[in-house]
């Protein structure tokens, strides 16, 4: 149903057989496997336990989880369907609290849904299961324009550092910051890519990793703690990251480290770019401060498959997320151009554009 | 043989039985067990294989694997009992290249061993395990007499950030950075730690939280891109770290990842403060530049305790060490003083007093 202009990338989440199949992201690289999902709380479920993770393909999930409940109670009446579809905004919206994504797409589904009035129940989700599969297809043609953008800031021969995953994986496809990656292998520029490993979840090594082999674009694997040692060394031309939310002022959060990448880059000169969908900014988040960090589980830090490293007295802290502010972001990425030393003013100019 | 002036804290090696006993900190916390060694290459394989890691105590390792081997030796002629040792220096001498304790005290154990002329074999190597004994004694009144300085730094509820470790099990017990941590708390200093994992051996995560654990000093995990997040937060009033080699110009070489915090330390303008007694200074080598950073095996970061969690096919980088500019350093902290704001010839003349 959606139309892709280049080759085929992985599908982190696809609608087959009336249900929602998403690609568990915990197993790879070792294992390819879809979940089927039947209802929002699953989703919500999904969601919350990392199966899929990257701020835009939650988004584009929950917006499914969503149309799946009202599919899930088409031939409920109209009083039972809205009190139901009620419930299912709230856990969807409760599933993670960082990537402002998820909430901008359940706005969204929130306001079709509010303005089918005179529909049937069963009307009323097939619109939300068409909105579901626009957002998923407008995901992917943002990533191509934010890669088509981005790719002019990445010279030939380019070391490019990229953190965490903000590919294929975490998107409809293509990527945000792999996007760009993409996007200037796409147009001949050769380029190599360093992602450290990105603990806990270990989304570096597992998933960015394994999507630049995918497409044989060199990569090298280091530890988080590796960073400053390479661009000390000139290893480093350029830092491309993704992003869960940019603040109305311009400060990013994403995954935890990034902020600690944006300070060794600032030391050693190297640009700092931030690959943005308009989706991923929040212009009622006045700045970083405002935005609410996600703390997980002490055991993901803890253990690994069941393999425990550390005792288990040990008091553990695990913020999920870390703010960059935006003093040391060279520039925002986004589809509808570059915004160096971004601002307030030249944020909101992207709306109003 | 060692007397100890207070409560015992483990002993990451020990003399027992006419062997070297090593305690194998691959698997800590897990389980505690010791290996024995009878010859030089045994003690070099351990030491390059980390079963024992930590400047100080790679050095005393090193003096007793010296010892061992002449004990070995003790009944050959002299020509043999020389060519012999001739071997067992230079295998000890390749185990790791970049702590300097390492070579300063295979230097030491030469002297002596050059020194003793007229002696027959056996006398050398009852001269040599003497030595061995008096380094492991003198490591330990060395980071007795840190622990009393680098406490007067640390004021009372301080938190405290340390990375890796450079504990009791790094040295011949007590510790350097861990040192005056104790040393803080025997004085009735309230302190509170935090380390961070330390990826990819996570010598933070396994020895350091159980070292503090056994003591009950309050700690704290992170992993290692969380360290700026709780900078920023205010969450850390100082750092100290230890060290496998200061140039003379005061650059640090320490575990990967040093530079990352020093880096962030020096933007929350925390103090950063490096345990470092003289045996770790090298004034051969004039700057950082001249520090050879060791490269290790890629499967350590691929994988964990068999665990692949990348595939194999990726690039792995995997350099031990990095060095900390002088300018990032805000003191030593040495047996014989504190040397705020380093440089060449404040340190020449700590080996001048």
């Amino acid at each position: 149903m959606i139309k892709r202009n280049t080759k085929q990338t992985v599908e982190a989440i696809r609608w087959k057989n009336e249900r929602l199949e998403i690609l568990d992201q915990r197993l790879l690289p070792s294992r390819f496997e879809y979940l089927t999902y039947n209802s929002a709380i699953e989703v919500a479920e999904g969601i919350r336990s990392m199966v899929v993770r990257g701020a835009p393909i939650i988004g584009c999930a929950s917006a499914y989880g969503v149309a799946l409940e009202a599919l899930r109670l088409r031939t409920t009446t109209t009083s039972e369907f809205a009190s139901a579809m009620d419930k299912a905004f709230k856990v969807l919206a409760k599933s993670r609290p960082t990537a402002i994504n998820l909430f901008w797409a359940l706005k969204r589904m929130h306001a079709i849904w509010q303005s089918a009035t005179g529909l049937t129940s069963s009307e009323i989700a097939d619109t939300l299961l068409y909105a579901a599969h626009q957002m998923l297809a407008e995901d992917y043609r943002v990533n191509r324009s934010m890669g088509t953008f981005g790719a002019k800031l990445i010279s030939s021969n380019a070391k490019i550092f990229t953190y965490c995953n903000a590919g294929a994986l975490a998107t409809a496809g293509h990527g945000t910051a792999l996007g760009i990656i993409r996007s200037a292998v796409e147009i001949g520029k050769k380029v190599s890519v360093t992602v450290s490993e990105t603990r806990p979840f270990l989304q570096g090594a597992r998933l960015t990793v394994w999507e630049m082999l995918q497409e044989k674009i060199p990569v090298t694997l280091i530890t988080d703690n590796m960073t400053g040692y390479l661009m000390n060394r000139g290893e480093i031309d350029a830092v491309i990251v993704g992003t869960d939310r940019v603040a109305a002022n311009g400060d990013v959060a994403n995954k935890i480290g990034t902020y600690m990448v944006a300070v060794l880059a600032k030391r050693h000169n190297i640009p700092f770019y931030v690959a943005c969908p308009l989706s991923s900014i929040d212009l009622t988040t006045p700045n970083g401060a405002a935005i609410p960090i996600e703390e997980r589980n002490a055991d993901e830090i803890a253990s690994f498959h069941g393999y425990q490293w550390t005792t288990k007295e040990v008091n553990i802290c695990n913020p999920a997320f870390d703010v960059t502010p935006v003093d040391l972001v060279t520039a925002l990425i986004t589809e509808k151009g570059i915004v160096k030393r971004p601002n307030s003013d030249s944020i909101l100019r992207l709306f109003n554009s």
